[in-house]
C-alpha cells in the first residue's frame, strides 16, 4: 500500500458559491454540505486507505493558508501552491514528479476537492480496483459517474468492452472521452447505457503517466523534466517552481492526455457522488418543508416555495410570497438570485470589487 | 405663540419596516428615508414654529431611551413613556393634562412621528393656520391630505362648506370621517373632490379638546380627571402614570372624538407628505436605475427589475434574474419580500421570536 499516493486538486476561484466563497476562501475551504469543509472530507474519506504522509493537496498562494488549516492531519511539505495556475495537466505533472521522487515505482489518484461522496466504504473499494487496474497494466485509469439525468455541464466517458474485473467491479477500456454534450447528445448517452460522467479522478503509475505526457505534451514534459533535474539537484521546490512553472504549456489533462492515450480505462464508481457544482446542487442535501423549500441556517418561508436560504450562523431570512429564489446571507454581502440563473453568478463576481471577491 | 405647543404620537411597534425596525427601535427611531430619524426630521420640521420646550413627545418605555437619543434639543421631562399603550384618546388626554399644567389657555397640534414632509416651510405654515382657525372658535382642528390615489389603506375626511379663511388656505367644516375603504369607494371619494386622507394630524385647544373628552368619552374623561387631580396635589408623573394609565379606556382618539364631534374642521396640507408606511413606499424617494430598481446601500442588479434593496453600510446586495422585490439586510436578519405581499411582513413578526423582534 505504500506506493500509492492520491493528490487532491484544490485550486478553485471560488465563484459558483459567491458570497460563501470568496477568491481565499473557495468552495472547497467551506462546508458547503456537510460539518466540515469539502476538502477536510475529501482528506478524511481517505483514512485508513493511505497514510497521511502519501496524501498531496495541489493549491494556489492565496489559498494555502487556508488549506493547511483545513488538513491539519497532513504534513504541510505536502500542501504544495502553484505560483500560478497551468490548468491540470502540469498540476498532474508536478504530483507525479513529487511523488516520483519518493517512489519512482509508486502510482497516484487525482482527486478533485470538492466532490461530495457519503459512502467512503464504497468510494475505498472503487478506487482500491482503480488502483490495481493502474498497477497490473501500467494503464490510465478513470472512475467513471453512472449517469441519472441527461446532464450537459459534465464531460462523458464512452466506455468499451470490459478488459478485466477486481473485487467484482468491470474495467472497461475507453472508447472515446466526450466533451459536454448539448441536451440532445447527452439524452442519448444516457438512453445507451454505454456513457459515464467523467469526474475528474484519475489513477495511474508514476510511469504510466510520465510517459503519456512525454508522447502527448512533450513541451510540458521537456518544462517538468527541467524542474525535476534541479530538484535533483538539491534545489528548492518553492523557489524552483515560481521560476519554472509559469512558463510550462497551460493544457488540460482530459485534453492532452485522455482523450488521445490508447491505454484508458474506466470503472464505474460504486458509490453515491455529487460535485455539488453551484448553489441549487445543495438542495439535495438539506430537508425540505412541505412547500420545498430548504435551509441552512435559520430561514421562515411564508407564502414560498421552492426557495434555497444560506443563513450562517446567528442570522435570520425571512422570505414572504417568493417563490425558487437563491438567498446566501454573509457578513458583507448577501446573494439574491433565481434558481435557474445561477449560472450568472460567476460572470456577477467578475465585475464586483476586489473586496468582494 | 408661547401658548401653542406640539405633541408627537412616537409609539409605533414598528413591524411593518421589520427587519430594520425592531421594537426597540422602530421606524421614527429609524432614518429610514433621510439621514436623520423620521422622529428627529419632524422635531427638526418644528424649529422656529415653536421652541423646544413647547414640544412633547409621547412614546412607552421601550423606545424611551431611543426617543431621547434622537431627540437631542428637547427638554427630557418633555419625554413621556406611556407605562402601556392605551390607543390614541388616552394618549391625546396625557398630553392635554401636562400642557394644561404650565397653560390652560394653550393649544396643541397632535403629530404623528413618522411622516414625511420635505417642505417645511409650507408645513409649518399650514400648522400655523390650525392653530389659529382652533384658537379662534375653539374648533377641533385637522390637516387632510390631498389625495393622488385611491388608497383604501387611510381614513377619509369628508370636507363640506368653508367656514372661513386664514392666510389663503380655506378651512372647511367636516361633514364626516369615513372609515378605510374599499377600492370602489375609495375611487369615488377621489373623482368627487370632497375628500381629504386623514393624516392624524390635529390641532385643538386645551378647553376644546377636554371639553370634548368629557362630552364623548366621559369614562376616559374620569381617568384623566384623577390623574390631574393627584399632579395637582403633587405627585411624581411617572409612578402616578404606571398606577393609573393602565386603567384609562382605550379607544382611538378618531372614533371617541372626531367621528362624533361637531365642531370639527379641516384644511388642506399645503406640503408635500408621505406616511411612508412600509418598504414598497421607499421606493418613492430613492433614484431608480433604468430597470426600476433602487438601493439604499450598495446593491447590484444582473437581469432584474423593479426591486428595492436596503443594505445598510458595508454591504452589498446583489440581484440576479429577480424582478419586484423587496430585500433588506440587518446584522441578524434579512428580509426577502415579493414588493406587492409588505403587508404580511407585520404578521410574520409576530411569529418570530423575541431576539429578532
Amino acid at each position: 500500500m505504500s506506493k500509492r499516493y492520491v493528490v487532491i486538486m484544490a485550486g478553485g476561484k471560488g465563484e459558483r458559491f459567491w458570497p460563501a466563497s470568496r477568491l481565499k476562501r473557495p468552495k472547497h475551504l467551506l462546508p458547503i454540505v456537510g460539518d466540515k469543509p469539502m476538502l477536510t472530507q475529501t482528506v478524511d474519506r481517505l483514512d485508513g486507505f493511505v497514510e497521511s504522509e502519501n496524501i498531496f493537496v495541489i493549491t494556489n498562494a492565496e489559498q494555502w493558508e487556508g488549506v493547511c488549516k483545513v488538513c491539519p492531519t497532513l504534513p504541510k511539505e505536502n500542501i504544495v501552491a502553484e505560483p500560478v495556475g497551468r490548468d491540470t495537466a502540469a498540476a498532474v505533472g508536478l504530483a507525479m514528479l513529487m511523488i516520483k521522487q519518493k517512489d519512482p515505482e509508486a502510482s497516484l489518484a487525482m482527486l478533485p476537492a470538492d466532490a461530495l461522496i457519503k459512502d467512503w466504504k464504497g468510494f475505498q473499494r472503487a478506487l482500491d480496483v482503480a488502483f490495481s487496474a493502474a498497477e497490473e497494466a501500467s494503464r490510465l485509469v478513470t472512475i467513471g459517474i453512472e449517469p441519472t439525468e441527461p446532464a450537459t455541464g459534465y464531460g462523458y466517458i464512452q466506455k468499451g468492452d470490459s478488459v478485466s474485473r477486481h473485487n467484482e467491479i468491470d474495467i472497461f477500456k475507453v472508447v472515446e472521452f466526450k466533451e459536454k454534450p448539448d441536451l440532445e447528445t447527452a439524452q442519448s448517452y444516457l438512453e445507451s447505457g454505454d456513457y459515464f460522467w467523467n469526474a475528474g479522478m484519475f489513477v495511474w503509475s508514476v510511469q504510466a503517466i510520465s510517459e503519456a505526457l512525454g508522447m502527448f505534451t512533450p513541451e510540458l514534459k521537456t518544462g517538468l523534466d527541467e524542474i525535476e533535474r534541479r530538484m535533483d539537484e538539491g534545489e528548492e521546490r518553492d523557489p524552483l517552481l515560481a521560476e519554472l512553472y509559469p512558463e510550462l504549456e497551460k493544457i488540460s489533462i482530459d485534453f492532452a492526455v485522455m482523450e488521445k492515450a490508447e491505454n484508458v480505462v474506466t470503472l464505474a464508481a460504486t458509490f453515491d457522488w455529487d460535485d455539488v457544482g453551484a448553489w441549487p446542487a445543495i438542495e439535495r442535501h438539506f430537508p425540505s418543508d412541505s412547500s420545498g423549500n430548504v435551509a441552512d441556517g435559520e430561514a421562515v418561508f411564508e407564502s414560498s416555495s421552492g426557495n434555497i436560504a444560506v443563513s450562517g450562523e446567528d442570522h435570520l431570512i425571512a422570505f414572504i410570497g417568493v417563490d425558487d429564489l437563491i438567498v446566501v446571507h454573509t457578513e458583507d454581502a448577501t446573494l439574491v438570485c433565481k434558481k435557474d440563473q445561477a449560472q450568472k453568478i460567476k460572470d456577477l463576481v467578475k465585475g464586483l470589487g476586489p473586496d468582494r471577491v
